[in-house]
């Protein structure tokens, strides 16, 4: 049992001794989100927590339970909150999940964590999260907890991008549910992709500003911001070597006394 | 990939798809809480959801992401928020998310929602995060939309419990990570449960009243209200089948025109 | 003057003096809704108040001003909030209510405080004001306060229960507006009650679940939900003994240095 | 029991009829605050209730359960927050309590209000209590109801100041406590005032601004902030009744079809 | 660059500097709201900056950023929240407002704040502001923090008022866009003054109650209290001497190590 | 009077007869933050407000009051929240402000808003203001409000870019301070720019994620993020033109009955 990565799968007595042991607590953040007719809702959660298991695996660090709902989708960025089946956060309610979380990590004694974010819109939120989480700590006395937060698809190297995309990076704007993220859901669960309902839509093309409420013409009526036309599982791998490789080195670089294995990743 | 559960593992076609055709949503609310040394800490969040699934399957609905957080654990309740590993929300925290998903299943077109708890303290801001989101609906002029809520050990039948306490029920009170889930952690997840960890404390013996700060004497050190043993996977099927039945009857009852599928449960 | 019971008849100086003397603070927490034709809509807050009164005579302590609006009105508690005349807070009004209160009194000096609550929807919601107010308490360094939190009825005796109920007892799941509630009130303000009034429906007969919008049908019209039959004022003063006795007797033991007065509740 | 006051006092079956009738409510919003040696805590809701009383005999109106705790006292207006027993709620928990119970009263079908406030700080969060609650029922399509307003002091006729005052009057910005107060409780609640304890401090003499944190050398010690020199039960008797019938006649005149008792206040 | 009074015209290393070296910082708190037809909606939050520059020029103090948005209108005091125009915030957005930026200038080193409303509706709400950010800053451990709030119209010296009003001063009560803030515009922005437009409206008559919704009918229909008849440049020059010369004596005073320059005030 | 382009210098009466013609309200949003030695630290809200000012001009739009204040700086965004000087809100205070002020515009008879940002870190939380905004406007039957939201900068022309940086653009991200703010500056308000005191600080070199609290040394001592050498007025003056024409025509393409001035802008 001492092997275990999740930590609802832990016993509060083994987690207990892995957190005395120093171990590393990584937090996937998501959403519930249309991905197109191709990919499943859960995308963006399965994705953070598929980074946080292969970089827990390096560094015998725990995988927090994931948070499933995240702030509303925006037209530029996941195709917008009118899509049925999108099911979002207000502000706040995203905010105070994570700051509550974040403080119980540390009442358990844990020291560093690493927030893993899978959907953009969360960014701003999970950065005010980990603020009033440090805040309130800093008021009971506790003020050497450290976050390391990323979102997970700014480790893809260039190299990668020039792999995958041969004929040129249209850029990170429009990847929603596109050749990188459907590649990498071929890559860690192929069983809940529709490779026979990837659309065939032009890519979005928006202009410098948005207009609320959503102007819903704007985008695909697939909900996917460019077409995933040549995704393929083996590039899903690569990107997932990247994102194993890139976190797992930064928070070595950053938190140097966290636990490492002496195995290295296959 | 019609036939799939969750929510989350579905596009977002094929969620509207079902929802138009009328299809319920179950959501599970759970905690990440101690459950003793035996259990692991997802316990209540894992049960819930298995009963959704089982009614799942019987009534063709979808299951939403479970919230895995739940509110403060309670030391005659859970053992106490003390524990390592137990990461708990403020009340309102719990109540806004709940708040917040419930409202956009109606915005998706559902009409009908049954919240399964598997947490004992979540229940009153499970009434009040419905309540809040009832009321903002009614702004909207939304007021056919029906919330089915129940705790699910409360279809426990009377012949069940003869049954697995053949020596007398000692109540549901002290049940915390006890015989009824450690029985029903063994049918679900037998690969979760420890049963070399199984704790021999005596039961609690609380007072009529709490004290706070939490007087954690109180609670035996393992964290589990009352000794487990006389747990098996055999009673925890009849308990599941309880659960399943008792749920499913209930949503028919109050939501007759819910979709049935005609097979009945193996 | 130096023996006033209630707070706000106290001045500033008088209850200064009580405060460093060490003189407990209880605070009745109680609600203003229906208790059928019978019986008044501060019931709740009456009986919790009548209980503090009571303890307070024994322990020379001080009965804060109550706070006499409760949490929302719940089907299977107390009818339900849809009644003319119920008048209910949101949780987090409640809860901040008893969070600024509490915060307050550990500001004046007070280390103890017995929060009584007799309004069942209510506990969560003390039970997080308390939360709370001690996790700000402790920003400000103050560690020491303690709350000891109950609901009256949780002192009944096994003997007097017999008495009161002598064909048997249903359980308190229904007591609202029934034997036990107008029996107290019959013994402390008979005046309020109008035995001409008392309804005859039968018992309520709810299922395990709940719904909402609230199924109001599932409610007697009277808003009791079992018959108060037999309910006198000789069987109040058996419980208000129990209560009475019960309380002081739990807070000698859990703050054993409280000021206790030599003569004996009559 | 058709003829009670008090809304706490009465079944709900009783206070449904009255409110069917056309009846209003009366809301007395107070504080617990020192109000110096020499009279209790309460006296800003004991007044504002008199207030209260002395009306709904006049106009068959109805007495909410008065808002006992008020927002936090200031130096200038009732000797600052810093005294022992002074106990106040922050700015928003008023301000939703206030909202919270107005919404009620209009779902009781409720459609005049009157609140009437005894302690100055409370005034603008009154006002934001009120326009909350407004702005909420207007989204419940609720466009009718209204509500009167008030400090009650603001009812003090010049005739009855030159007769309280024979050697002029200061103005009522030090009049906490002091001559008009402690009147009106001499005339309402003799048996709580302790003529003994009058203090003698000279009239406080404040600048024309505020420095926080108080600057507690700026009040007398014993919380008045003029010498109650002067008082008497025959003042308080004048000043009630400039009260009830000034009160009585605004209500009049604003919300002409309320019920109006024939007899005339003695 | 050293003699630059605001704040947001300085860079961070020369505000940084100043504030080492003690300067004092002023935070003007206004409105946006109607002041009838001949004065502008922001002449609430240029009066406060007025006053603020001409007490920096004498402190060398700091200028902060006006906040330029105020709590609703009240008909007796702003004419009400109903006209065009009128921008306001909610009170907790205010108060937040306020909160958060007395933490920052904290933060930032400086342990005098001089908070200078003009807009009367804002006053409480000023003090929930300071008193929220110095109880955060409480929990930090900054106590030694101080801040000195006014109403700068509060400075007003009884021979100005003889001068301005020599047939007799109806007081401040009525003031609102009349002779007082008229002449002080025509004395500060007298290019935004319509002289040509000013209101002939008699004074306003209003009860000594409010109703709400807003009986809009007490209130003039160009929002002006009462007649600006007899506003002169003169004279607001009168009262701008008042104020500098008050304000500033209040702070030598409070404040007494506050950086002083030289030169008097011409 | 009428030609006025900042709603805090119009009357309500002027600002009313404008609403009512269809004009159109520019809301520019900035920030308070350390902007390098050379900046003032109104630098966001200032070129917020410009890029307004050039806009209104053209369409005969209204400048609302800029929101000085804004969310937390960040390290890759604007050197981060720990310089001295820099001044910010919480999420929910901005958003807060933004809601309400939309709410206020909406209830003036304004349509179409347009909210120019120009602080990065304000970009989701100007979202989520706009979203409770329109929710709440929605409750009230409001349903044809609209706003055009945009950063200014995304309307840099590529043309621009190649003449401002002809040896290569190094991109958006770092450009805090750097060779477009500054050349916007020299252009808007050259006075309040300290050429002397230009920092020449290597660029930032900032990894992939956060980390929090603060890497402070992450950042260039002088808040700089890269070089503004070859800042220059006319470069500021092509951008300003950029925004000016960019945004004009993005409001007459999603506004088209915006009322249009005849003149082009020189």
């Amino acid at each position: 049992m001492s092997d275990r990565l999740f930590m609802n799968e832990m016993s509060w007595t083994t987690y207990q001794k892995r957190i005395e042991g120093g171990a590393l607590i990584l937090l996937p953040v998501g959403a519930t989100e249309q991905h197109g007719p191709h990919l499943p809702m859960g995308t963006d959660v399965m994705l953070a927590t598929a980074v946080a298991v292969d970089v827990a695996k390096q560094l015998d660090a725990i995988v927090a339970p994931a948070v499933a709902f995240g702030y509303k989708s925006q037209p530029k960025m996941g195709g917008g909150n009118h899509y049925c089946g999108t099911t979002s956060l207000d502000a706040d309610t995203l905010t105070h999940v994570l700051r509550d979380v974040i403080k119980e990590f540390a009442r358990h004694g844990a020291r560093r964590l690493v927030l893993i974010n899978g959907h953009y819109e969360n960014m701003m939120f999970t950065i005010e999260g980990i603020d009033l989480a440090m805040r309130e700590l800093s008021y009971m006395g506790i003020r050497d907890f450290e976050v390391l937060r990323l979102e997970y698809w700014d480790f893809t190297r260039t190299e990668t991008i020039e792999k995958i995309f041969p004929e040129g990076f249209p850029g990170f704007a429009l990847e929603h549910a596109a050749v990188m993220e459907t590649s990498l859901m071929l890559y860690h669960h192929p069983e809940l992709v529709d490779m026979a309902a990837l659309p065939t839509d032009k890519p979005a093309d928006f202009p410098a500003y948005d207009v609320y409420p959503t102007r819903t013409g704007w985008v695909p009526c697939s909900g996917v911001l460019s077409p995933a036309t040549g995704c393929a599982a083996e590039k899903g791998k690569l990107l997932a070597a990247d994102y194993a490789i890139g976190v797992t080195d930064a928070i070595r670089k950053e938190f140097p006394n966290v636990k490492a294995k002496t195995q290295v990743m296959a």
